[in-house]
C-alpha cells in the first residue's frame, strides 16, 4: 500500500447529522481541515431532526482517511456511519456473476434445458464421459483454488479472506482470455484434504488453477493432482512467475548481448517461485544458477532437510560454490531476486560483471529499488506497475490456460511453459526492444493471442493435445 | 421421452456431399422420404467436389431421426457428418458463464480488483468475517452440489452425466430468482467424501442445493452438513417436492372442503421425496398419514432396519393398519404417490373416500393417468407439464434460497418451509382457484416474489436470520 498508488484516492462518507446540534457546513470545515476535499454530496435520508448524506470525497493519501475519521467523530452531532473508497464499493457483493448464456422465456425452453429434455444430454454423456467437453460448461471452465494460507504479502488468512482475490483473477481469465473462471477457497490447509477436495470437484472443469498455497505443500498438492486428474494443473506461483520471468530475461540477454547458456545467474529466495524459476532456466539451457536463501548459498556439499532445497543442491551450482548473498552475486551477470525488500546493496551490484541483468521482484518492496543502480545495470525488472519492466503473472496464466483449453491439453508440461515465455518475448519485436522495455504490457492484446497459438502448437508437439484439429 | 414432447422437432444435419457422385436433390429426396421437413439450408464450405451444408429440417418424431440417419448414409456421395438437435445445440460449450460484474479497463481498474489495492478488502474480511457477506460473491451464491448417484429417471449416471441437469438448475436460480448458481459435480460417492468436500468449498457460499443424491446417503449428508455449515444446505428432491406438494395439497383441500387434520393420507413410496412430503405434512398438522411401500405399509408393529422407516412407522399410521397398497387407500382421503408409472388403478380409487384427492407424481409415468379418473377425483395433480396442476420444484427452490440469502438466513428450517409453501398456495386468488388451478406456473413472476417475502418473515420469527433489516 505504498501512498503513491492511492494518488488522487476517491472515497464515499455516510455521516449521520443531527441537525438539531449541528450544521452540514461545521461537517464540511472538518473534512477540509483533515486534508479531505467534498466532490459531491447526495442526500440519503432526511428527517426532522437527522439528515443521512453521502460525501464523495478526495484524498491525498491513505493516512488522511484515519485523520477525516477522527476529526469528523469528535464533531458533536455527527455520527459517522461509513467510509467506503471505490475499492470497497467496486467489491460490494463480489466482482464476478453466474449467467445463463440463453434466456428461459417459455414452457418449450425450460424444457430443453432442464427436464425432460436434459435427459437426453445426459444420456449422451453417460455413454461417452469425453462429450462433457462439448455439452458442458468444462471446455470453458477453470477453477481458482486456494487455501488462503499464503495471499499476496499477506501471509496466511484463510479461505474467506482470499475470495477477492480468487474473484480478481476470475476477472481477469474472462477479460483477458474468455475464460471461465470460479473461486474455490478451501476451509482446510491440510495436503491430503486439499487433494482429495480438488479431485473430487474437478468434473465440472477443464483446468486448475492453484493460487497462493504456501510451499512446501504448495509443490505436494501441485505434484499429486497433476499426477491424479485428466486436465491441467498449473500453481500460477510457481509457474506464472516463471514463465514471465524467463520472457524477460530472455529479452534482457539478448539486449545485454548474454546467452542464457553462459551466463552466472543467481536466484535469490528459493522458494516456490525461486524453485520454479530455476527449472524453466534449466529446461531453457542455464548452465550456471547459484541458488542463495537466508541460510546462505545452496551446495551440494550441504545435506537439507528440506527436499526441495535438496534436490535444487544437486541441480544447481556446478563449481559449489559457498557463502551468502556476497559470495553468490560477485561476478554474476544475472541477479534473479524473489525474496524480500531491499536486501541487495550497491556495492553488490557493483561486485558483479559489468553492466549485469537484475531482476529484482520482491513485492511490493523490490530486493533493491532500480534509481540506485540503473547507471550501473544493463536491464532492471520489477513486479512492480509504476517502474519499467513489470514481471506480471497476468501476462501469462490467461493466454496459458487459453491454449490448454481449446487443445483439450490433459496438462501444462515444461514444453508449453517455454512456448508462453518466448510467445510473451516474441510480442516485442527487435526494432522495439530496449532496457525500458522488455515485457509487453498486461493490456497488450496480442499476448494471449500469441500465447495461445504457441501453446497449442507446444501441446500438440508433445504429444497432450486430446483435439487436433480447431 | 414421450413422442409428445417432441412434436414439431427440429434438427440441425450437416452433410459433406462429394458432387462429383450426387447432387443435392438426391440428398433433399432422401431426407423427406425418411419424413423430414426441410426448414433451411445453410452452406459452410464448399470445394470444386465437395460441399458441405447445414440442413435444419423439422421431424415430427425422435424415431425419424434414426430412419433419416440411415437413408441418408446409405446414398453414394453423402456423408452424414452429424445430426444434432435444438437441445443439443443449446448445450454447446455448456449453458453457463462467468461474467465480471464491471470490466477492467486499464492499469487502475486492474489494482483495484487486483493487487495490490484488493489486499485492503481481504483485510477488511480477515479482520471481520462476516464482512465476507458484503464483499464477496458469498451472499448471492449457491453450490448445486451432485454426485450423479440418482439423477432424474435415469439412476446412477455419475457427476459427468449430471452436469447438464445441475448447469440447468443454475440457469432457472438465475432466471427466477436472481441467484448465482454453480454445479459442483463431486467424483465420489462416499457418504463422509461428499461430507468433507462440501464443507470445504463452502467458504464461497451462500448455501448449498443438494441435488439428484440417492437414498438413504442424502438423508446423512444433509443432516452432517446442516450441523456442520452455518449455511442453508437444502436437499431440494426432499425438501423442494416436499414444499411444492404442500402448497398444492392446501388448495386441493381447500377445494374438496377436507382439512388436514382429519384428512386420511396415503404416502405411496417411502424414499427421499416421500419421506420429506410426510414430515412436511405432520408439520403442518396431518395426524393420520399411511405410509406404503413395495414391501406394503409400514406399521409400528413392525421393526425396520432401514432406519427411515423405522422413523417412519413410528411417527404415522396411528391405527396400525397392514397390508399392501388396496388396504392403504380403502377409504382414504388424500393420495399422494412418489412411487412408480401404473401401480394404481381406478378400482384403488374408486375404493378411496367419495371425491379423493390425488397427487400421483411419478415422472414420466404418474401412478395413474388423470384421464382414467378424472369423473371420480375431485383434484388430480402429476409431475408433468403437459396435465394440469404440476407440481414443480422450480415453484420452490429459487425463492426459499432468495428469501434466505437475503435475510442471510443460517439454515431453512421447517418455519420456512411452510412459509414457502403457504406463499406458493397464496398466490391462486380464491376467484382463481379450481380443480384445474390448484398451483401457480412456474412462470409466474409473484412466485419468487411471495415466497422470499414470507420466507424471510419466518426466519425472523424462528430466529434464524442474521440480517433484521433490508
Amino acid at each position: 500500500m505504498e501512498g503513491k498508488s492511492l494518488d488522487g484516492k476517491t472515497i464515499i462518507i455516510r455521516l449521520e447529522i443531527d441537525t438539531r446540534t449541528v450544521g452540514f457546513g461545521a461537517a464540511a470545515a472538518a473534512l477540509e481541515t483533515a486534508g479531505g476535499d467534498i466532490i459531491a454530496i447526495d442526500v440519503i435520508q432526511t428527517g426532522r431532526d437527522k439528515t443521512v448524506r453521502d460525501l464523495t470525497v478526495k484524498v491525498a493519501e491513505t493516512s488522511s482517511i484515519d485523520r477525516i475519521s477522527s476529526t469528523l467523530s469528535a464533531v458533536p452531532g455527527i455520527r459517522l456511519v461509513n467510509i467506503s473508497d471505490r475499492t470497497f464499493l467496486l467489491h460490494l457483493g463480489g466482482k464476478i456473476t453466474i449467467q445463463p448464456k440463453t434466456p428461459i422465456q417459455n414452457r418449450d425452453d425450460l424444457s430443453r434445458v432442464y427436464t425432460p429434455e436434459v435427459a437426453r444430454v445426459c444420456q449422451a454423456i453417460h455413454a461417452d464421459p469425453s462429450k462433457a467437453f462439448t455439452l458442458t460448461i468444462k471446455r470453458n471452465t477453470v477453477a481458482v483454488v486456494s487455501d488462503g494460507s499464503a495471499v499476496l504479502g499477506l501471509g496466511n488468512i484463510g479461505p474467506y479472506a482470499a475470495m477477492p482475490v480468487m474473484e480478481g483473477k476470475a476477472m481477469l481469465f474472462k477479460q483477458f482470455a474468455d475464460v471461465d473462471a470460479f473461486p474455490i477457497c478451501l476451509d482446510t490447509q491440510d495436503t491430503e484434504a486439499i487433494i482429495t477436495a480438488v479431485r473430487n470437484i474437478a468434473p465440472a472443469f477443464g483446468g486448475i488453477n492453484l493460487e497462493d498455497i504456501s510451499a512446501p505443500r504448495c509443490f505436494e498438492i501441485e505434484q499429486r493432482l497433476r499426477d491424479e486428474l485428466d486436465i491441467p494443473v498449473f500453481h500460477d506461483d510457481q509457474h506464472g512467475t516463471a514463465v514471465v520471468l524467463y520472457a524477460g530475461l530472455l529479452n534482457a540477454l539478448k539486449l545485454s548481448g548474454r546467452t542464457l547458456a553462459a551466463s552466472r545467474i543467481v536466484v535469490c529466495g528459493i522458494g516456490a517461485a525461486g524453485t520454479a524459476c530455476t527449472k524453466m532456466l534449466l529446461a531453457g539451457g542455464a548452465t550456471n544458477i547459484i541458488g542463495v536463501d537466508r541460510s546462505g548459498i545452496l551446495t551440494a556439499d550441504h545435506t537439507y532437510d528440506n527436499p526441495t532445497w535438496q534436490w535444487y543442491a544437486e541441480h544447481t551450482n556446478p563449481h559449489r560454490i559457498s557463502g551468502g548473498l556476497t559470495e553468490a552475486v560477485a561476478g554474476a551477470d544475472v541477479f534473479i531476486g524473489v525474496s524480500a525488500g531491499g536486501i541487495l546493496t550497491r556495492e553488490h551490484v557493483l561486485s558483479m560483471a559489468p553492466e549485469p541483468v537484475v531482476f529484482a521482484m520482491a513485492n511490493p518492496e523490490p530486493e533493491i529499488r532500480p534509481e540506485k543502480v540503473e547507471d550501473i545495470v544493463s536491464v532492471f525488472a520489477t513486479g512492480r506497475s509504476d517502474y519499467p519492466n513489470q514481471i506480471n503473472n497476468v501476462l501469462c496464466f490467461p493466454g496459458i490456460f487459453r491454449g490448454a483449453l481449446d487443445c483439450r491439453a490433459s496438462t501444462i508440461n515444461e514444453e508449453m511453459k517455454l512456448a508462453a515465455a518466448e510467445a510473451i518475448a516474441s510480442v516485442i519485436t527487435e526494432n522495439e526492444l530496449s532496457r525500458m522495455y522488455i515485457i509487453p504490457s498486461v493490456f497488450n492484446t496480442r499476448v494471449v493471442e500469441e500465447v495461445r497459438r504457441r501453446v497449442i502448437d507446444a501441446a500438440r508437439r508433445s504429444g497432450v493435445a486430446r483435439r487436433q484439429r480447431e
